[in-house]
């Protein structure tokens, strides 16, 4: 069997953490749209494509072993070899996280647990985690390391809108009771932890490239 | 300098994620009780002490980097030390998980945020998921198959006292109104997120160890 060179390699598994990005932020825009719209199907739908991200990080592992057994890398390619598993770890948590908000959308299909006050906070949150998701795409793409330093101002604009939400729960005006309550504190908490995971892939890749973390880097 | 012999490193690794699962668990121990005991100092000093956690996983990830460098490891050994860099992660999310609990105590010490109703089942996830951290301690330092399995149920006994907080908190005998429901939402949410962890750890040694998920071995 003909073994493809490192470079090559590394080529491959920035691709696949690209593709994965790209996969979990769909999945997470799908998943919120079947919320908002109360599509049942959609939602399903959703939740069953959370495979194929799986898929692809069973993937990435395969191309990282094989890799790492083969080539024996050292320093910078040792570093990356083992940063696309961990990116690959992250990018998986977010297709689970996508899916979580699927579930709760199949179940709003159901019967309306989100009151309606609450979407628009909520497709907020979905809009910036997938403009994150993109962003960690092109990140892991092609370590553009300005793209890096971005996310971590997303991420503090999506720390916002969670105190926005709660916020929200708390203000006296809150009349939908506990029950959507509590389904508004799970959903938020899933989009920002979607959003912490996009920070953690595009920090893996920078530090790759840079041996910094991006928040250290004076551009 | 003298490089250590790879299985000496491999039992300095399992030593090290063993030490780590200890602490994970008596930080969560330490964050409940200064949680329903409302004691403030004793949660800012759980969540100081999240520091050696993320200590010990950068010792994890150096001597495995090293390993891998040094020894170029093939097949199980391989394996092993890639799982370790995993079990890492997944240990120091439990730190921090912890570390939430503790900040959400520090909160309450200065006025109540979880009512005392609540507190007895967040002390039965607490205890459920400090039990599952010495577990996956025992797992990491033996490589224990059959502790590895009841982790698996002991995470659907977690699932089940999650299932009673949401059943607790939709009780129409619920006064507490929604700010205290969002605070227990989320308490619960960090013990059941904690103990999912806990989980993964001792799938990674499993895995390791046979080749073969935990749940898939007829004992």
């Amino acid at each position: 069997v003909a073994v493809a060179p490192l470079p090559e390699q590394r080529e491959v598994l920035s691709g696949l953490l690209s593709q994965m990005c790209t996969a979990a932020g769909e999945a997470l825009r799908l998943a919120t749209a079947a919320l908002v719209n109360e599509q049942e199907r959609l939602a399903l739908r959703v939740q069953a494509s959370d495979a194929e991200i799986d898929a692809l990080r069973a993937r990435v592992e395969e191309i990282a072993f094989e890799s790492m057994a083969l080539h024996a890398p050292v320093a910078g390619d040792l570093r990356a070899i083992v940063a696309a598993i961990r990116c690959a770890g992250d990018i998986e948590r977010m297709g689970d996280l996508a899916k979580h908000v699927a579930a709760t959308a199949a179940r709003q299909a159901r019967g309306t647990l989100v009151p309606s006050t609450a979407r628009e906070v909520l497709v907020e949150m979905a809009r910036l985690g997938c403009a994150m998701a993109a962003k960690a795409a092109e990140v892991a793409r092609t370590r553009n390391v300005i793209l890096a330093i971005e996310l971590d101002s997303d991420d503090d604009a999506m720390d916002r809108l969670l105190r926005d939400v709660f916020a929200m729960l708390l203000d006296p005006a809150w009349d939908h009771g506990i029950g959507a309550a509590v389904e508004v504190t799970l959903l938020a908490r899933y989009y920002e932890r979607f959003a912490d995971h996009a920070v953690s892939v595009a920090k893996e890749v920078v530090y790759t490239v840079t041996g910094k973390p991006p928040e250290s880097l004076a551009l």
